[in-house]
């Protein structure tokens, strides 16, 4: 056996080019260095944003691409000046790996937003001069300061959508925890794996939930398993009517292409629009914003420090993503599911029993 | 002389028609009660809202229509109620003469969000049903909550601008004051009324000023005059791209249609663009906002007790609006004028001298 090929010994499922789709490949994951984790990836849940890079959809796809940003795993090697972790730890991987970490942004627990740019899970140029690979893999090799710690009586397989959609919506709703005082109201846009994660932060919130959702599908289970006080379908006018003013809150998790004014019109004066969706565009009256004082913000995952606290939030109150967990075999259909939203509300893969 | 032609006993210009043109008109004011304060008017600005209303930009004007929400004068009459105020003090009246004192809004000082809606200085129904009538006239009624103190040493004139383009870059100002602590850099897009107090106020509270303008013309006096730091042409691309992500705040004071993400990629990390002015509609990127963390923000005038602060920060730091004083039969072309941006950089109408 050559050392190139002895290397090559992590084993992933890869989009080979613009069709997307997904097929074994096997590759080598840089040395370990002094302050990296080496984890054996039990799962990894599936991120609209796999689909997207693995289609080219922002056109700097580099393939063989290795999707997968919500990694959780098992350490199984730690470098010598790794202090937070030891062989055995539940751990979990976001979606970047790697920051400046010397930059305003990184000094102020914000890397996500590093000056010199962090470095992405997947398709993006790691330290080392190679493509970042992610986690439909079967190890990853990651600096410690960019792992985030499982409590150990938090089920793997759950934790894997924290770290991107649970992430991406619990970040700003702390950010404005003004306008998120128990008692307050809270709408959430779209009801897939962010919006569904962003209903149950509200009511751990003590928050008023309202989901508006352009169908009546999931109505049963926002309302019975998710706990939401109402369902709205945004197309029914005369609901949207009934709640003018009436939320101090919105996130907006719908990443189609959809009209702002209306459900700018349901905020109260000094209420805020949180979009973490990514339409193709924003587009709003300035009358719905000036007239009501309100606050259109946007956002991408976060921070480390508040990611870990919103894990271990999770853990304390007992908050769990709804997921479908799937074998890697099954990631295409997935997918193309994904694609036609239908999935409830999120799928993991066992990458533990299912990638050999 | 009937009691209905004795009642008309104020000297206003209206607006006949949509044609907009200002001539004079004889009217009544309501009779004075027990918390009302009756103004002679001294002076009052000409604001671009005067310019839609006189021609009916919003479909719903009321003809005769007297524009006028930037009202200084001295207190002629009080009610048998009124505390604050007495004859021969200096007075002002902004935007709103009226609201419904009993919502969360007008309890907590936010009374131009009032949720029975606020009443508008002039073209709006008032409380015993007749339609207010603005300052272009010779004097108002006024319930004294809606009035404010000018100091004494204050020039009236001066004063106006205060009323409507001032209090309106203030709030947001001061609403996110976190972003403009001393030494954070602001952008101002827009030079003109409202535009060069948000470049006043900067200077004030310790900014680095950067103004964004369309043309040359006002460069000198941005600088030298008005105090700001640096001047740049928004269509130049390289004098844009040397700013990218350095400001911490930006007021967007721009009514005109212009683009939204060259500016918002100007902003830091978690900035905040402050949207005052009412272009068609506000269209940008999600990635503009997201991937910054940013915000856009909107808003109106302010509620009384901020805007009294503002007034008397203006006095206390010795700051004055630049202006060009005008006698009321120079009106009509005032708003030709200002049309045309052609004004440096707020008309005030000299009432006590010109309106006999």
């Amino acid at each position: 056996m050559s050392s190139s090929s002895a290397s090559a010994d992590c084993l992933g499922w890869a989009a080979r080019d613009e069709s997307g789709v997904l097929s074994p490949y096997n590759f080598s994951r840089r040395t370990l260095g002094v302050d990296d984790v080496s984890i054996r990836i039990t799962h990894c849940g599936i991120c609209y944003s796999d689909l997207m890079w693995s289609r080219n959809g922002h056109g700097d796809s580099k393939y063989p691409l290795v999707p997968g940003h919500e990694i959780v795993g098992i350490v199984k090697v730690v470098g010598s000046n790794v202090h937070r972790f030891k062989v055995g730890d539940h751990i979990g991987v976001g979606t970047y790996v790697n920051s400046c970490r010397d930059c305003e942004y990184c000094n102020d627990d914000e890397e996500v937003y590093c000056a010199k740019g962090m470095t992405l899970t997947f398709n993006d140029v790691d330290a080392d001069g190679t493509i970042t690979k992610g986690g439909y893999s079967s190890y990853i090799v990651v600096h410690e300061r960019y792992c985030f710690s499982i409590p150990d009586d938090y089920p793997l397989a759950s934790a894997a959508p924290l770290l991107c959609a649970g992430i991406t919506v619990y970040a700003p709703m702390v950010r404005h925890k003004m306008n998120l005082q128990p008692g307050k109201s809270l709408g959430v846009i779209g009801l897939g794996g962010l919006g569904h994660m962003a209903v149950k932060f509200g009511k751990a919130f003590g928050l008023i939930v309202t989901v508006f959702s352009t169908s009546l599908s999931k109505k049963e289970e926002a309302l019975s398993l998710l706990g939401a006080d109402r369902f709205v379908i945004s197309s029914d006018q005369e609901q949207m009517k009934a709640l003018a003013k009436s939320l101090d809150f919105i996130v907006d998790t719908a990443s189609g292409d959809h009209p702002f004014d209306p459900y700018m019109s349901l905020l109260k004066i000094g209420g805020v629009l949180a979009l973490v969706g990514f339409p193709s565009e924003v587009k709003f009256s300035p009358a719905s914003l000036n007239i009501g004082m309100r606050t259109v913000s946007g956002s991408i995952t976060a921070g480390l420090k508040v990611t870990q606290e919103m894990i271990d939030f999770c853990a304390a109150r007992k908050i769990y993503p709804m997921i479908e967990v799937i074998p890697i075999e099954y990631a295409n259909e997935a997918i193309e599911r994904l694609l036609k939203r239908d999935v409830k509300y999120r799928f993991v893969i066992d990458i533990e029993k299912s990638l050999k």
